[in-house]
């Protein structure tokens, strides 16, 4: 059986770009276009030329790609031609192979919004088309609160969809602009469209996560016919964003009935490279990546639960829906005091460790984890300092270094023009074999900034580590994660740290104390020796 | 029209626990069950007595709700009888009004997971539920892997529900556990079933958010007749998580066919705390709220596109699907501080602070909130910091007293029983009137622990403020929250400090630092000067 064509449709760079707090540079553009081109998409959205600079620089510079680029802008105004339009023809101006133009199917919005009559509107939505097609362009209509608008006048909304398509628009997107249809009404009205003479394959969809289902309404459009998704990457967009590419791309390669009747122009390979593409861009943006989205959340596939994690030993189809190397990402059975011993082996195998099952050192590391969690200690979040806990206890632990003593000072007082400064003082003293070191850092960075205690201290720690210097030397902190497990000043502080290294490892540990600069510091220690453990091995 | 009664069974404490790096005490396990309570959930699923201590506790110290109070288990093990199995009679003795037992209905997890044969682990959930019913509690059926196992075996799977069902159990839960399925599937299945013999009004819902489908394959549940909604609050769980109920409840109450057709126990009123509710959650947790969650998000009901924000102030139903107050949420619109400044002034009233509209220290108010939020700050937890900003631009903050400077040490090294010990030790230098005062003080608590240098600094602080020191004498720090607002040791760290008094006030404040010592000591300054407003007024 021959599947149909179902299209793509990326708007990240444009509806994406109304995330609060994103703003994308040129660069940025070119570099997010040519992933969404490796990835396989149909059409990149870059933005509206004309309405900002940036839009206006991409375009100017945009990237070659497969996919079709595509320049975003406004139905012509009404009360001047199509022709004579400076909005609509900065548009075409960017000269992109296709054009999408937003315009209103809504009385209301027409009424309220744009302050003309229906039939000016429907006219100037004909004119808008004919003149993109005119010039060569393929054209799609984002026919906006087009949900909103059929539920308010279904005759009108669909004259403004035949408006467009009869002047030649390739694409009519049926836009849920608000967000706040549900998906059943979806898949009714997009049927309707299609028994009005929309075909679907003239449809598209474009959905926002006002109620948490612009994935499902997207996925309910196509059901029902239509054969064009718009969406964005991690679902960024306008308030609660628009519908997840990444959420819709592996249910739409995986699951049925989309895999079997539908063709995207996404290959099995793109598909493995989906976590990487996700991550990537949240690297871009300064996002904290969400650890549970679907499919490519760091958690997708983190089984805590004993039950499951035991199952999952035996068989990972009993609690996985699907393999997570088809996507890029990897399975993590997270040690926390509910695991059991399958679980514990398993985890300390992926850190290279075998340990024969009911070696009776097992029992005992699930003694020490579950004291130690009792403690505050999180081992779930930080693989790396349970990995050092384990190897104490299977003598695999080599010692590197010890830390004889530190003294961190912290203080606050006027500076010599009358300005209150802090500051922070750290002196370590580490021996290496029968060579002791005494290493003193502040806290002040390059611009004069006091960066605090910890940080001195991880810069005088980190600053002669003797014959392991080179192997931190590439050690960079990444998250820094307080967390205090009671209350009061008198509470107990749990420090999590994220390290990475030039050979992209990333890695966890976590220091408990009742003082924040120790737990910091044993934290930071973890880090320095589970590294030492990697790239070395055995003390040197 | 009468409308159906639709239930909310609330998971958080037993599936949200699952979430990777959560895990709750037991005072945050009543403190959540309190809050559920208070939203009107109609079941609190408090977790699983005897398979985690502080779970049990938790039953053991359980709040007393409105909600039925439900624990988890699983089905009796084959070859005991339900009598004689320890498990279900450590669930059983929790003593509550309801059990929820876990239970397999797919034959893949019947003869893999379990081993053993179809008719033997059918005869085990009716002699289960036999022993529930018998015992005079409600008992629900979490029909596990259901619809993968009705995908496989239908057959097998129904007569699994039909044998809880006929043993008793009030409610059979249909559960997506690996959240692999559709929601087309889903309202497919779950019509089967209801056609198949079980009264949709005995039928559940428990979905996981692993294709993005949680909230969405809930609602084609209900839509097909499924009267209980399994959730979590702020959709916490293993892997992606649960069906998200604080997304869920807004759209069963205002959207349609919900709305009319359904009634749930949660009221108009306790929908408007739902934003509170949520990031309450996230406070617990220590997590950053999602800003683009539906409903609840900061970012839900901001309109960063010009043509939107334009349209908004013209009416706020041209690009908001509801009234962002009915769930407790505002609108954002960058540059229209008209909004701001009546907010504003409610914001000071309620601090006792009466401002005329208009007066143009509102704009300056705004300006250096907004620049201050910029660095890090927030005033949304601390509302005792912000006005305190806001009395300084109205020169109504008064100055009790001047700390000249301060000095802490941390000092980490051998005692003279050759342990590793810490201590910080702090020296405050403060100037009242043309008095100054130096206190010293270190950070070892009665029992000799070392409780860290802000406790140390607090101390010091607090040891001798003069003609003050009375006052503050009561003052009580309860939490201490600390985020890192970039990452690495160079982060920005914000430090929220809710303090407590014995007239029963309680006040957070904020500081915001490179240095987390020096961010704590800002929060802590700003509480003292708090309460000695509310208690002084003006400096003796």
């Amino acid at each position: 059986m021959t599947r149909e064509r179902l299209y793509l449709f990326d708007t990240t760079l444009r509806d994406g770009q109304q995330t609060q707090g994103v703003q994308f540079s040129t660069a940025e553009k070119r570099q997010i276009a040519t992933a969404l081109d490796a990835l396989g998409v149909d059409y990149i959205e870059g933005g509206w030329p004309g309405a900002n600079p940036t839009d206006s620089e991409f375009f100017a510079h945009a990237p070659q790609t497969r996919a079709t680029m595509t320049a975003f802008g406004m139905t012509k105004r009404v009360g001047r031609s199509a022709e004579n339009d400076d909005v609509l023809a900065a548009v075409l101006d960017a000269g992109t192979p296709a054009v999408c133009l937003v315009g209103k199917t809504h009385e209301f919005h027409v009424t309220t919004a744009l302050g003309v009559s229906l039939e000016e509107n429907r006219t100037a939505i004909a004119a808008s088309f004919q003149h993109v097609v005119t010039k060569g362009r393929e054209a799609l209509f984002d026919a906006e609160h087009f949900f909103d608008g059929y539920r308010a006048n279904p005759d009108y909304a669909l004259s403004c969809l035949r408006a467009a398509y009869e002047a030649g628009a390739r694409w009519i997107v049926l836009c849920d602009t608000n967000g706040g249809t549900l998906p059943l009404e979806v898949g009714r009205v997009v049927a309707e469209v299609i028994a009005a003479g929309i075909p679907g394959d003239r449809l598209g969809i474009h959905c926002h996560d006002d109620t948490g289902n612009a994935v499902a309404n997207s996925l309910a459009a196509v059901e029902a016919g239509a054969r064009q998704i718009q969406g964005t990457l991690n679902g960024l967009g306008e308030r609660c964003g628009n519908a997840n590419l990444v959420t819709l791309i592996p249910t739409l390669l995986l699951k049925e009935p989309f895999a079997s009747q539908l063709e995207t122009g996404v290959s099995a390979q793109a598909l493995a490279g989906l976590v990487r593409l996700s991550r990537s861009l949240d690297d871009i943006l300064n996002r904290v990546p969400q650890r549970a989205a679907p499919y490519v959340g760091a958690s997708a596939f983190a089984h805590k639960a004993g039950l499951h994690a035991s199952a999952i030993l035996k068989n990972p189809n009993t609690y996985e829906h699907i393999a997570p190397e088809v996507v890029g990402n990897e399975r993590v059975i997270p040690m926390s005091n509910q695991a059991g011993q399958s679980n514990l082996r398993a985890r300390l195998a992926s850190a290279g460790i075998e340990v024969a099952a009911g070696d009776a050192r097992l029992g005992r590391i699930l003694e020490i984890v579950k004291e130690r969690e009792d403690q505050g200690y999180a081992y779930d979040g930080a693989q790396a300092s349970f990995e050092l806990v384990a190897r104490k206890e299977l003598g695999l632990l080599p010692s590197f270094f010890e830390v004889k003593r530190y003294r961190v000072t912290v203080e606050r007082r006027k500076n010599k023009y009358d300005q209150m400064v802090s500051l922070s003082e750290a002196v370590v003293v580490v021996k290496i074999g029968a060579q002791k070191m005494l290493s003193v850092s502040e806290s002040m960075d390059e611009t004069g900034t006091d960066r605090g205690p910890v940080n001195a201290l991880s810069k005088a720690l980190a600053k002669d580590l003797g014959p392991y210097q080179a192997v931190i030397d590439d050690l960079r902190l990444v998250d820094f994660k307080v967390r205090i497990t009671q209350g009061g000043t008198e509470a107990v502080t749990r420090v999590i740290i994220d390290s990475e290294d030039n050979q992209g490892r990333r890695w966890s540990t976590v220091g408990v104390s009742a003082n924040i600069v120790d737990a910091s510091f044993e934290a930071l220690l973890d880090a320095i020796n589970w590294k030492l453990i990697r790239d070395i091995g055995v003390p040197v």
